[in-house]
Formats: structure tokens, C-alpha cells, sequence
């Protein structure tokens, strides 16, 4: 029998509650505390999850002994002062993305990370998702030889909400942090060059709160491939979510996830159902398989399978990414050496 | 809040181990005792469980006031001893398939159940797939007209062990059943003809065991509508399971269902993985669905999805199959008239 | 350069037509006459086609020296004599299917064709098709392994005229003659016994006319094969034309052909366009193939692709699925020894 | 019955011979010279044609009154003195494209052929693809709403020889160009700004005669889309060609088109063939109706479907690209004004 974990969760919001009832059903789990700065304790919901310590001070939880491991899904811009106190107090931590709006923040929290030893996860999800694995996998036996070209297809169904836009940190930090991510993921290699077209076509007012919602941002990467990401806030079929990688022996993608195969033939055509409609359902299994990976890299003692420095250098790309949309000029992420030194 | 169900379970098998492995995760149930003829108490896989009472004694169960509902998940022989048992002491039942081998056993058994007053639901886990619901969803709003020809792809990657062969009851009553049910199902209607033209061509052993391996199963429904199922033992790249619904207005299948929808092109063609490999990879949203519904149907007093008289049909068709095949000519269900009054 | 073939036409209604477009556009077939009882050498679509000799009477195309191959495209009551007169004056034939409607009679002109040392080819336009073809390869190649199971689903997109109901010979020798035929193209193997459960689920007026216009057939093969074909005569979303051969080793399936790959996905759903409508659209490369294949071989004086014994083999499995339809029994071919010799 | 064009054909080339041979198809084509600076006229294949005027000077074809259309398909450098003379001889002209590699030039042979009214097609031969058509029939019934992001993937099986890519013009001028039409077909707009990221990825020698084998192409459109291209000179599968757009109410798609569309599954997974291998088998009906629209437009005197504005605007394009690879930033189509005006 395998050793149990137990944990901390801080935040409640849509992610906090997916990875909580993540949490309550591994069995190598004890979930004994959440915090969050809003939450009331004698409300139906919180009481049905029979967790122990509930509480509005994420500092409780650090201090606890018992908790070895602490879930930060609270909004981003808290996140390096969480991740800065966790470490400091020896806990192992998995943070939702992006880890900052500030890379030398970033920075920061990763190094006092590093020096306190302790385990980062980051939540790049995508990564778990068994269509994008099996890509990955595929490319890492060399089936399609060199990569060439890396094509990623990543649409919402809708925009969030004009609150949500102001300060999410903008489409390339909030939404195309993610594809930034798989693209280094599948591509095995790092971004050298950024250039975006970018527009707004689905809300005019994201461009008004200084957004876009749609753009095509091609990359370079260091091991000389090209790759390019096309991105809607808004698919009226729902959650797009495609990948491809083209190279000197073939060519291997995946399509979208479907809730069903059920295809009706009628004398109106060929038609079946709209692929899973957003990150919940097509990611479902994702979230659940990033949660094992983290909780089996605390038993085992192993390495996380997504760390501090992939949240690193999609935030550069992303910072990359909106230098050039502004300055209408492909941006080389080498502008911002220093930085990252 | 719902309140919780008090739940036992009788065998402790391949699918019995599947159901307690969904009883524990599910939030309304509480799985309190579970009974094998065989089982060790200090093994450790039974400890792990942390189920209070383990025993070898399924009437144990029976007798346990706090005990709402059994699942009789032991070997099918005993099912009718057990169901009747369970009925006698007032539990709702959910039982695997078969009901037994002997139609007059099961309605001998049904009665029972009938003059407690227990909920009874069979084990068809397919009616749960969330690819042939849709397909029955489909069928019902009437999309595709009236049926006309229901077809049935029904072929297991490997044959079971000559030892479960000969104690199977054999191709349809093991393995067919399930598309029976499948078929009364979709059509919406009974069964009312059997033609069978089987063969032996997976295993000659399976012959001599007075057994089939490959079958055509010709059906005629009550409604008119016609119904083809064909089956094997063995798909050499899995576990295969589609169904198609034909009618006055259109066509609606469903295809396999994969594990990753990667694709893989390179000189050498077009290549993706199998289908999902068996039972428990394909139907595991199934079973777990399956559990669901006839917990909710304790708790809400609803009608169960699958009740005894859909597992009576099922045997009947698979009875009129053997006799089929022994007699090489279509059987009518009639036949059995007197047996099923 | 290749020489070319001097033909002529007897028949000129929708088949007839269409081969006469192929004829003209076939570089080494010079097409010298056309015979149809009805035809009207003034009317412009005659003329346009420029065809040397026009004629009501058949026979004067037989005796036309330079005549070297004739095609026979009348109506099928009319076939068995224009085989005979054809073979007795030494012109190589190309016969629509089938090649009468009574067993007897094919005899006897198969044995005309035999003693005067013509080549005779049948018109099963659909062992051309490229994706029947593919298949027919990769069962050869020994993929699949052992053939098990033949499925062949093949739908009308909407009945003949009553009119054509009462002559056509009934669905078996209209229709499934197709399929009987692909089923022993498929399975390399003769059809032994045939079971058919039919209905009139589509229009009663046919029922009424002594046919049906839905069935089931099921088949088994010399070599222990299984087969089944489903039939329509009426699929509200047009032609459905497919196989699939199942083996020891795996399976290969073709689908419908679609006139583009074009989908929309939108908030309704994913469409796609119908499949091709109708036989002179699914089957357009595979009539011209057909004839290509004809023309190569009394060219190369090479041995016709699909020959006289596999229309006579057609018809007898015809023959039998009636009977068996009529008197609800499966039907043995060896019934029909004494016919047959 | 419709009138017959005499039409006059320059160039033997690979090009040239397929649409020789679609012209000799055609019934209202008379094809009656062909001239080829290299021709020889007793060679086989050209006697084969039966075509009555085989010569090596054009000219000659441009002096024959009763030819009333050329088809110039001539090496790319002679393509504007060939328009201009056919122009000023009153000929209809089809050429193929590009009209030039100099701007210039293609606006003056362009200002000819409008000054001397004969009709001008150029050879965009993927618009008369029957997947293509109906992607582009969907967008503008408006399915997709107002179009977003159109995407293209074209990428070539193999690279040409090292020779023909010395004469091409390059990437952009010789492949890229088709895609840049079909992004103006497909969009409705004319492009505004191109941005290109390229790399040597298949072959070191193209990169040393000063051309790229793989591109990234950005392109934003005057209607506000965005486009983006991604081309290969080399798929190990086979001829890659296909198009997405996206719209503000869905999205529309067409894949690859395959030989056939047979699927094996065996242990080592489904496997189906490679697309077809290049364009002369993709583009098959496309280039047949691509002559067809051209003849129609001369017999019923209308607009023909790809005039000489689109060639010229998919040229300034290529252009643009190639400043953008070599400047290394995005460049704006007004960039070249004065040239266009």
C-alpha cells in the first residue's frame, strides 16, 4: 500500500473546486484544509465536502505540519506571494497558470522555490490530455523524423466576461499561455522568435479594454522548426482544440474530442453532435491525470512531469507575443535576455 | 444534500471488483459489507478497501438490517438462490447478467422479486454508453422514422478459456445476450423470430465444447422491422462494438470508440491505435453510469432503467438462438409460450 | 500504338447510354452502330453522337463483318437471344446483368458463348469500383487473414416505378444480384446455402406486387464463411454502398463515397453532404474501368475480368434466396444440382 | 446542339499534355495545332494525338483564323510575349500561371488583353476543385457568418529538381502562389499585409540556390481576416492540400482526398492509403473543369471564373512575401502602389 499525501487547497474558484473533487476521490489523498479569502463554512456545499479545516487564511494552511503538499488556484495575481510562503514553509506546491503577469516576479518565486528545495508543479493540463500525449509520444519515437511545422488550433467557445478580460493579463497570458506551452511540449525545443496578426473581430469591446480575440502567431524555434497557433475567443461550435506536427518523415494530429460518434444520415446531409463543449468536459480526464502525476511524484520522490521553468518560458513567449503585436514586428525572445539571467 | 444508500455485494470477481471500485467513489453510497465464497479478510487488496464487514457468507448480508441494497455480482448459477433470497429479505437487487440459464428459474425468480416489492435492475451495461444512448435518443425524436433494420457489431478480442467456455452457457446466452438486449432496445420493440447460421472458425476446441465462436443472428421484431447481429469471439485489433439504426427517413451508427483520436500519416500510409481493447476501457463511463442510475432510483423511488423482465426477454432470445442453430431453421419465440406463462 | 476495337450497341436506354459515352471517349474503340427497337435516327441526341449506322434491328449489327464485339443493353428477356446470335456469329460480348431469369436458359447461352469460343463479359460494374477493388487486394494480400464474415449493406436511394417492380425480376434478381455477386468477389468462395428474412416496410404497392423491399440475407460459403447483406430499396439519404470483410487477422471496411470532404461545424452541429446520390455518380470511374478492362482484353486477348459463370452463380444464389424467402427455410444451392449440370 | 471552339495549344510540357488530353475530350473542343519550340513531329505520342497542325513556331498558331482560343503553356519567361501577340491576333487566351515573375509585365500583357476585349482565364486550376467549390459555396451562404481565419495547408510530395528550382521564381512565385489565389477565393478579400517566416528544412541545396523549402505565411486580409499558410516542398504521405475557415458562426473544412476510402484494423492498428500522391490525381476533375468553365465562357460569351486581376493581385502577393523573407518583417501590399497603378 502506497503512503498517503495529505494537502492544502487555497482558492475556490471554478479551477479550486475541479481540483477538489479531483482531489477527494484519489485514494492516496487526504485533503484536509482549503482556504479561501471569501469562503463561509456553514454553507451547504463547502460542509457536503466533510473537509476538515476550513478557513480564510491560506497562511493556516502553510503552518500546518500535517500538509506536505498546497494547491494554489487562488487568482493569478496572488500567486508568488502563496508560492514564496509555501516553499519557505517546506511545502510542496502545484500552481494553476500563469505563474505571474511579471517575469522577474516569476523569476523570484521560482528561485526562492529552488532554494527551499521543494516540488513545483504547474498546471499546463493540456499536457495529460491522452489525443496531445499520444502526439507527443509519437513524435518522441521519431515517426515523423525532424519536426518541421507545429500547428495548433486553440479556440474557446466563448469570451469570458468584460470583468474577466480587464484583468486576465490579456489573450496571449491568459488563454495562448497554454498553447505556448504545448507548442515547447511538442516541438521539444525552445522559442527564438514571436510575430503576431492579431485583430478584433468577435467583441469590440475586448479592443476597447485594450484586448484582441483572435490572432495567428507564427513561432521559430531554436531547433530551427516552424510553428503557428491560430486563436478565437469565440467557436460557435464550441471548445476547438486541434494539434498537428509535420516533419521529414510524416505528419501525425489530433482532431477534436467528441461526447459521442453517433452520426445521422438524413435526406438534410451527414450530422452528428458539436465536439465537447469547453475545458471541463474535453479536459476531464487531463485535470485528473495531472493531479495523479503530482500526487505519484510526492510518493516516489520524483521529478513533476511540468515545472516552475516551463511557466517560465511560456510567459516569455507570451510577453514576446505582445511586445510584437504591439510594435507590428516579430519580436526575438532574446530581447529580453537579461531578464531571464 | 441526498442521503446516503447502505449497499453490499455478493462476489468478488473481474466485474464485481469493477462495481465496488465504483460503489466507493460514488458520494450517496455506502458499500458496507462485501461476501465471496473464497474471499481472505487479510489479504491485502481487501484491507485497502476499508470495507467493514468481508465474509464468506452472502447471507450474512441478506440479514443486515442497515444493508438497502446487494449487488449479485457471484457466479450466474447461484444468481436465482440469491436474488430470491434478497428479494425474501426485502433488499432492492441489482444483479449481473444472466439472470440465469433457465428461463423458468428466472421467472421463478422475478415472481419473487415482484411479491416483495423490490427494485430490480440487471446488469445490461451497454444501454449506459454514452455513444448508443445517443443513438437511442436519436432514434426516439423519431429522426431517422420508423426502424426498418437495426444491425449489431458484437466481437470480443479473444475467447475466453476453454474452462469458462463450457460453464458460459454458451455464445448466446454469454455473449449475445448483451446485443439482444441491445437490439430490443433500439428497436423499441420484441423480439418475435431467430435465425441463426453459426460457425467454428476462431478455435476448433470451442467446437468439440459443443460451442460456437462466429455467428449471423437474423431477427424479426413485433414491429415489423428486421435486425442482423454478427458476432466473434475474436477481432484481432479488439474489442469491437458498433450499432446502426436504419428507418424510413434516415440512418444513424455509431463507430468504435478509440482511445486517442491521433493520426499518424507518413509514406507508408495513414495509421491510428485499435479501438479501445475490451470491456473495461470501452464501457467504463457505462458502468460507472449504470451504478448511478440505480442508486438514484433507490433514492428517488424511481423506476430502474433495466428491469427483470428485459433480462426474461434477453434469455428467451438467446434460447430460440441455440435452438435455431441446433435445428438449422428460424424459431419463432412463440414457441415458448407455454414457458413464459 | 494499340489497335483499336470496332463495336456496336444493342440498346439505347439509361445503361445503354451510359456505355456509350464511355465507348466514344475510349481511344482505341471505334463504336460503329447502335441497334435499339425504339431508336429514331433524326432525333438530335442520335445525331450528336455521331454513330455511323443507326438501326431498329439488332441483327443487322451481328452481321456486320467489321463488328467485332457487341454489347447487349436490351431488356433481359431479351438477353439469352442476342448472347446466341452474338457467339453464333463469332462477336465478342459484353452483356448487362443479369443474363435472363431463368436459370435454364443462361445455360444454354453461356454454352452458345463456350462452343463458338467468344469472350463473354457480365456487367457487375461494381468489381471496378476502386474502394471494392482496395478491398478485394488487401483480403488477397492476406491481411485480414481467413475471411470469417462478408458484410455487405447495400440501399437504393429510392424504388423503381411499379411498372419496373413488376419486370424487374423482383429485389434478389434486381438488386441483391449486385451483392450476391460482390459477396463471392469478396470471399473468394461459392455461396452453399441462403437464408433471407425480408419485409415491405417501404411501400406497400410493392408488397402488393409480389416483392419486398427490405431484407436481410444470410449466407454461407463453401470455404466456412459467414456472410449477411442488408437491402433497401429505399435510403432516404441516397446510394448506400458498402462492404466489409472480417477475418482471423482483422478487418477492412469501405464507406460510402462522397462528392466532397467539405464540413460545417456550427452551433447546430457537425454536417457533411449526403453520400453520391446514385449509381452513375458512386460508380462512375468503376463503368468506365469496366469497360477499359473489356477493350484490354480482346486487345491482349486476355481472359474477361467477370465472366459468364459468375452471372450464372449470381443468379442461382437469387434463385435460392427466393425460394427461401417463399417458403421461410434456409435454402441449400445443392438444390438446384440437377439444374446446374 | 452547342457550337465547337477551335482552340490552339503552346507548350508540350507535363501541364500542356494534360490539357491536351482534356481538350481532345471535350465535344465542343476542336484541337487543331499544338506548337512546342522542341517538338517532333513524327514521334509517336504526337502522331497518336491525330492532331492536324504540329509545329514548332506559335505564330504560326496565332495567324490560323479559325483558331479561336490559345491555351499558353509555355515556360513561365514567355508566358507576356505569348499574351501579347495572342491578345493583339484577337485570340481568347488561356494561360498558365504565373503570368510572369515581373510585375510589370504582367500588368502590360494584362492592359493588352484588355485594349485588344478577348477574354483572359488563368490557370487557378484548385478553384474548380469539387471540395474547394463547396467550401467556398458554404462560406458565402453565409454559414460560417462574416469569415475570421482562413487556413491552408499545401505542401508538395517531393521537391522539384534543383534545376527547375533555379527557373521557378521561387517558394512563394511557383507553389505559394496557388494558395495566395485560393486565400483571396476563400476570403472575398483582397490582402492587405504578408508576413513570412521560412526556413531550409528539407533539402540544404535549395537554401544555397537562395529559395525555401517550408514557410509559415501570416496574412491579413482588407475585410479584417487574418489568413495563414503552411507550406512544405516535401510530404513523405503524399500531396498535402487542405483548407479550414472560420467565421464568426462556425467553420468550415475539407481534408485530404484519398484513392479510396478502405480501412484495415488488425493487431497493429487501422491503417488507410496515403492521399492521393499529387496534384495531376487530386486536381484530375478540377483541371477537366477548369477547361470545361473556359469553353462554356467562349460558347455563351460570358465572364470567364479566374481573369487575368486575379493573377496579377496573387503575383503582387508572392512579391510581398518575398520582401517580407528577406527584409524579415511584415510588409504591406501598398508598399508596391505606384507598380500597380
Amino acid at each position: 500500500m502506497k503512503r498517503k499525501v495529505t494537502v492544502g487547497m487555497i482558492g475556490t474558484g471554478r479551477i479550486g473546486r475541479l481540483h477538489i473533487h479531483n482531489l477527494l476521490k484519489h485514494p492516496q489523498v487526504h485533503l484536509k484544509a482549503i482556504a479561501d479569502i471569501a469562503i463561509d463554512g456553514s454553507e451547504p456545499w463547502v460542509q457536503a465536502l466533510g473537509i476538515p479545516v476550513i478557513t480564510r487564511d491560506a497562511f493556516e494552511i502553510m503552518k500546518d505540519p500535517e500538509i506536505e503538499a498546497i494547491f494554489i488556484c487562488s487568482s493569478t495575481d496572488t500567486h508568488t506571494d502563496m508560492i514564496q510562503a509555501a516553499a519557505r514553509a517546506g511545502k510542496h506546491i502545484f500552481c494553476e497558470k500563469p505563474i505571474s503577469f511579471d517575469i522577474a516576479k516569476t523569476q523570484n518565486a521560482l528561485q526562492v522555490v529552488n532554494e527551499n528545495g521543494v516540488k513545483f508543479q504547474l498546471g499546463f493540463n493540456r499536457r495529460f490530455d491522452p489525443h496531445f500525449r499520444r502526439v507527443k509520444e509519437i513524435v518522441e519515437e521519431g515517426a515523423i523524423g525532424e519536426p518541421h511545422i507545429i500547428k495548433i488550433t486553440s479556440r474557446d467557445p466563448s469570451p469570458p466576461s468584460h470583468d474577466y478580460i480587464k484583468v486576465s493579463g490579456g489573450l496571449f497570458m491568459d488563454m495562448a499561455i497554454h498553447d505556448f506551452d504545448m507548442a515547447r511540449y511538442l516541438s521539444g525545443s525552445e522559442v527564438e522568435e514571436v510575430y503576431v496578426q492579431g485583430a478584433v473581430l468577435v467583441d469590440p469591446r475586448i479592443g476597447e479594454l485594450g484586448d484582441i480575440d483572435t490572432a495567428i502567431i507564427t513561432l521559430r524555434f531554436r531547433n530551427g522548426a516552424l510553428g503557428v497557433i491560430d486563436n478565437s475567443r469565440q467557436a460557435a461550435y464550441g471548445y476547438d482544440q486541434r494539434v498537428e506536427v509535420f516533419g521529414s518523415k510524416g505528419q501525425v494530429n489530433v482532431q477534436n474530442d467528441f461526447p459521442n460518434s453517433a452520426e445521422l444520415s438524413t435526406i438534410k446531409g451527414v450530422t452528428r453532435d458539436n465536439p465537447k463543449h469547453f475545458f471541463l468536459e474535453r479536459y476531464e480526464k487531463a485535470y485528473s491525470i495531472e493531479i495523479e502525476s503530482f500526487i505519484d511524484a510526492l510518493i516516489d520522490d520524483k521529478q513533476v512531469p511540468v515545472r516552475g521553468e516551463d511557466g517560465y518560458q511560456a510567459e516569455l513567449i507570451a510577453r514576446a507575443a505582445q511586445r510584437s503585436w504591439i510594435e507590428k514586428r516579430p519580436v526575438k525572445l532574446s530581447e529580453y535576455a537579461t531578464a531571464s539571467e
